[in-house]
């Protein structure tokens, strides 16, 4: 009914970092393309194949070092309900090698609406008598901008199946205050969107300290990220905007709190196309991949204090 | 590159109706249901299944008389990726018959990750130089709160593909005010994102005066739909709310310029079990969704004065 699931994989691998599945077909390998476009034909099939592959490849080599998998719809839906096949079979792939999966699919409606969200991807629908996850992830990401009504299906489906979730709160793109910032009664609407995090996750405790209601708060924004640790003592953050985007560790620090605890950083494309950036063998793509996740790991903890369970 | 396909099939029917398609199992008359099980067990093909061909029967019934439909892609996501599959081919059947297809995913994200949800649902993505469409929608409903940077990448693919968005402002549920109607230096931030949408919409300009991008306002709240309608001007509104939750045609009426336009209001739940709520015999299913939206079009356009083209 909490995070407490994802806290524990990272105190495990002593790494607070998630490695972000984004794949598009630029992403891929010729050797795993090639072989997909021959078998399948130029169809979204052969591309949703090639993805499936490419993403077993990675969680091969980041499984033991790495706590948790993000895959982003988008680059699913991308790719037609083949490529929704592909998300799908993704996540118990992860799940089965011992990941904690976060959707990314920053999903938001309201009530009967929201709630056939929620048991889709967390949940298990009933199918004349019979019990399917029609996805199983462990997280999910979704937009508060609807309020109460968006968020409360999700509590009792996260309550009921041990899962949690992730709001927007401040977002790291560079437009993310033309809303977010501006400021009602001499409060930043991120702000206020934090404080409802701290309010909703009430009713998901946890043992760590974190609720089961989780925040994106961007690593571009360091004094956006202080002022919200600060003010959210009860809800853990997911990081994206690490590398390309412009975050750095000794900011992104600020998002934990004094026992190391608090955060998990993400990272997408510096990981699955590492092997295009060092030049190595494509062969090699999943070698690569590890090595940057370890790089990353060591950097972004170098800044941070060792684990300490209070 | 704007929302003219969708105005003139509202012209051509004289109908400012969109058919929602929220396909739970619970709304699919047990003679589709059945049959479905029976050839499929209780998986998620069966559920599919019995959604797709609940809604062609929908949509046989309505496509001469009403101008769009709204697949709610929650509804869909339910039953996994069998079910996203019963999306596509319910936009495709839709379309071949000549109705405009809103996809309402509320989807958000930025940059890159935007343009891979615009591709997927109103452009086509290529394979190995095939073009192909994931979904091909013609509207997509999709949420502002991450700012013009989750927006921009829509604009492009609109303009180059005749299609159009439309970006929450103010929702239709009980809790939407929690943030929607926080006062920001004197203006709620539904007006604040109201004002965005007439700037964005600047990018696609059509030819009744309505602009490619649109918005989502409920007819819940009267007084904010008085207030929007007067302060944008080339903004079309997509109007939930009707009926269940409380939204009236004379309310509803506000929504609309003077000539009769501006605006579509969605109903889901009152027609696709109509059958339920007049208790005819559930193979009358599609008869009653017709009936029932004849009644809603003429009950809504009675306070409407008749489309004038200016």
């Amino acid at each position: 009914m909490s995070l407490d699931r994802l806290i524990r994989k990272i105190i495990q691998t002593g790494n607070p970092t998630v490695a972000g599945l984004d794949p598009t077909l630029d992403f891929i390998p010729d050797f795993i393309k090639d072989r997909c476009f021959e078998k399948y034909g130029n169809t979204l099939e052969a591309a949703a194949t090639a993805i499936l592959e490419f993403n077993k490849g990675l969680i091969d080599a980041l499984f033991d070092i790495v706590p948790a998998v993000k895959p982003q719809c988008a680059y699913y839906e991308l790719y037609g309900w083949q490529g929704i096949k592909a998300l799908h079979e993704t996540i118990e792939y992860a799940k089965k090698k011992g990941m904690f999966v976060i959707t990314d699919g920053k999903r938001n409606d309201i009530g009967s609406t929201m709630q056939a969200y929620a048991t889709a991807h967390l949940s298990g629908v009933n199918i004349n008598g019979q019990n399917i996850e029609p996805f199983g992830a462990d997280a999910l990401t979704v937009n508060g901008y609807l309020g109460s009504d968006g968020i409360e299906p999700l509590l009792e489906i996260c309550k009921n199946n041990d899962k949690g979730i992730f709001v927007l709160c401040k977002t790291s793109n560079p437009s993310s205050g033309e809303l977010q910032d501006k400021m009602i009664e001499g409060k930043a609407v991120y702000r206020i969107m934090g404080e409802m995090c701290e309010q909703w996750g009430e009713k998901l405790p946890g043992q760590f300290g974190y609720s089961g209601v989780g925040a994106v708060v961007g690593a571009t924004y360091p004094q956006q990220l202080e002022e919200l640790r600060g003010i959210m003592s009860k809800t853990f953050f997911l990081v994206p905007g690490y590398g390309a985007q412009g975050g750095k560790s000794q900011d992104i620090a600020l998002a934990f709190d004094k026992n190391g605890l608090g955060a998990i950083v993400n990272s997408s494309r510096a990981i699955m196309c590492a092997y295009q950036k060092s030049g190595a063998d494509e062969h090699e793509y999943a070698l690569a991949a590890r090595t940057e996740s370890e790089r990353m790991r060591n950097e972004i903890t170098s800044y941070l204090p060792k684990i300490k369970l209070s």
